[in-house]
């Protein structure tokens, strides 16, 4: 029965819209009020709720425009404190995982104003101990509005003529600090190792101490004289994150000189910055995740990476980082692993975005990586594991692709090893290979 | 002898840039490590930094390029969980406050590159188990570089004719719902009632339900008519958060209509959409922070808000949300106070940007705020409170009125409550005052 009279609530509003579509967002979250309660708080904070009833907050919009509980299903509390200013008894406190519906055309398939939505004052209700977007689900509205990746696999292993095997990349190492004679030596280094991508670190934008249009003198010219003598250009991420004004400027640096991606970190663009970029670029976008952390790192606040990807690839990244296993960050394997598989769901009809492996990888993680994930479709970026490779760079690619190749044709680490004298190397700095 | 030794390195690569100015970054971080050490992971993350080190990183681009350690400080723990992922033992756990020195020639005064630096992947970092960037001490090119806001408070009081005093505001309510008729008739009695300035809620985008255009078309007319009679005209911060392509159109329909305030959700368009879009408004841009709890709530993690308002108010907001004493959200008065207090502090020789205080706030905060702060250069948004009040929204509007004025005399909230029946009757609804 209530169906029914949501439907026909909204079928009295027709002649202003049409029949809606829904967003559905997940969360996990704590209170030391009813769960139920608690919900109920969330989806009114989120859609027509202020503290006291107002004049014209009749029961039909609380109908038509009303975030829905859809589930609501008790969880375990994981240990962790509960988020400052919390109200309530703390010996109440419990967890539990919600899904709300909201009414798209509450805010239509924009992605800023969906996030007011899904993601925004509810992280501060103080009757949540605990608050985090762990799921999204968009309508189809979402991919007929955002294009999403221009590029992409596919897109990708044309522009470095790597049609199969795993993408293996670099990022420029010391991060800063190197002149434009010195950036221009390493690149030369690389793309002689046969790489397939390098990348600028994030660390470095557009100083004075080397600025983008320096390197992009500096890095050109090698990589069209390597594609002229080899017929393959590897890719190199320019470093492109500034001021919206100059991002079209910087873009344009960097493919007049043949360029083939520009890099930029999504959060400090912002997603929005990312999407405006989209439309404008004419590579692939490498999509940077510095500071991603900050929104997700606490397991009581924030946005899950699952969230969060959806969005980023919906405005338009080709290349998104997930981090790698053992990483020299926070993440754990498992954790790792579950961001690569959501990168490569299917999203809404879109063109697939690459996953980003990076931070601590080497060659002694391919079969790891592989038997976990079950793709070459990665770009997989080893920083020190190539440049601090005892045989140099190009030793290090070697490891890298030929430790990659052995785990495609299903050899074990061991065979690996027999067979690669730059897998043996990279053992001797590195460690012991993961099985 | 350190200091001279750094001047000469920087002098010697003056060749390629002159002598640098710094950015001083502060922190509070928690760790199992040696405090020592755990700081110097961070610096070395957020500089020159890879696991291992590689060629090229010789000890002169770590004098010029390291971002340096300027001082260390040990806290008390404050009984939080630390973050997931964290290596080494629980029991050795410690707090300390962090102050780093970055050389500005690293990134430029471009507000995106400067968060790669000072808050990029650093909250990732595994030996730390709380990290929170606490404040910003930003060299003048980025003074320079950035406008800041281009009316503060002195424009808004002379758009709003209201030269002195608190500024008195609401949000319409219902947040969502209403037919344009329904929020021309809204908007008529606050006018008549004598409002000083009204918003959308940020939950009131462009979606097809109440779309941008026809707000503006409904509500316009009212206040143009209003001002006809008056003189005086209230400002309505119509929210224009949206994709950035579509932020310039959004704008324009509202300029050119006659209205004299854009919204945007600073977090939802990236404090970059908010400096692309400060370049091109006519009007005061109303700085909404929602999703700022998702990068603050926890005390383990993100930024502050006295950290954040300094990036917000370069990229340009006239107004930003500081929250209100005795919200209904998670922070306490003391939280607020220092966050208008931050809003207030001169910044670059900027225009000074207008705290704005919502949530909860209603007749009987004036007084306890006034006293806090010392200051009517505020924009109160009451909802509830104007939209809730027993009398209606001109006796809502009038007990706020009478409340700050009364404060502003020096008078006690027993002297206001005998002179206003409109404080005595919000009183009877929202319970007793703050002293």
């Amino acid at each position: 029965m209530t169906e029914i009279a949501t439907a026909s609530a909204v079928s009295a509003a027709s002649a202003v819209s049409p029949p809606t579509e829904h967003v559905v967002a997940t969360y996990e979250f704590e209170t030391s009020l009813p769960l139920e309660h608690a919900a109920e708080v969330l989806a009114g904070e989120q859609s027509t709720g202020t503290f006291v009833r107002v004049a014209r907050e009749s029961d039909d919009v609380r109908a038509r425009f009303a975030a829905q509980v859809e589930s609501l299903e008790e969880l375990p509390l994981t240990g962790a404190s509960p988020l400052p200013g919390t109200v309530g008894d703390p010996a109440k406190r419990r967890r539990a995982r919600l899904t709300l519906r909201f009414p798209l055309s509450n805010f239509g398939p924009s992605l800023p104003n969906l996030q007011a939505a899904v993601a925004g004052n509810l992280f501060e209700i103080k009757e949540l101990a605990a608050i985090k977007l762990v799921d999204l689900d968009l309508p189809d509205a979402f991919g007929e509005r955002y294009a999403g990746p221009a590029f992409g696999v596919a897109g990708t292993r044309r522009l470095i003529s790597r049609p199969t095997g795993a993408m293996i990349g670099t990022i420029v190492k010391p991060s800063i600090g190197l002149s434009p004679e010195e950036l221009a030596e390493v690149v030369g280094e690389l793309a002689a190792a046969g790489i397939d991508f390098i990348k600028d670190d994030e660390l470095q934008g557009n100083g004075p101490s080397a600025p983008l249009e320096a390197r992009v003198k500096a890095v050109m010219p090698v990589l069209e004289r390597h594609a002229d003598r080899t017929g393959v250009k590897p890719m190199y991420a320019f470093n492109i994150t500034d001021d919206l004004d100059r991002l079209e400027h910087n873009h344009d640096l960097v493919v007049e000189a043949g360029g083939t991606c520009v890099m930029a970190c999504i959060n400090l663009i912002g997603l929005a910055g990312v999407e405006f970029l989209r439309r404008r670029s004419a590579v692939p976008i490498h999509g940077h995740r510095a500071m991603f952390g900050a929104i997700s790192r606490s397991e009581q606040l924030g946005f899950s990476f699952r969230a969060w990807q959806k969005l980023a690839r919906l405005a338009g990244v080709d290349h998104l980082h997930t981090n790698g296993i053992s990483n020299k960050f926070y993440e754990s394997d498992a954790q790792v692993l579950d961001s690569i598989e959501a990168v490569r769901e299917p999203l809404l009809g879109q063109v697939p975005t690459v996953p980003v492996l990076s931070s601590g990888q080497w060659a002694g993680l391919a079969h790891a990586t592989y038997a976990a994930t079950g793709t070459t479709d990665l770009l997989v970026l080893a920083g020190g594991g190539i440049h601090g490779h005892p045989g140099g760079a190009a030793e290090g690619v070697a490891s890298m692709r030929e430790a990659w190749a052995s785990a495609e044709r299903g050899e074990s680490v061991e065979q690996a090893l027999a067979a690669s004298s730059a897998m043996r190397r990279a053992v001797e700095v590195f460690g012991p290979p993961r099985a």
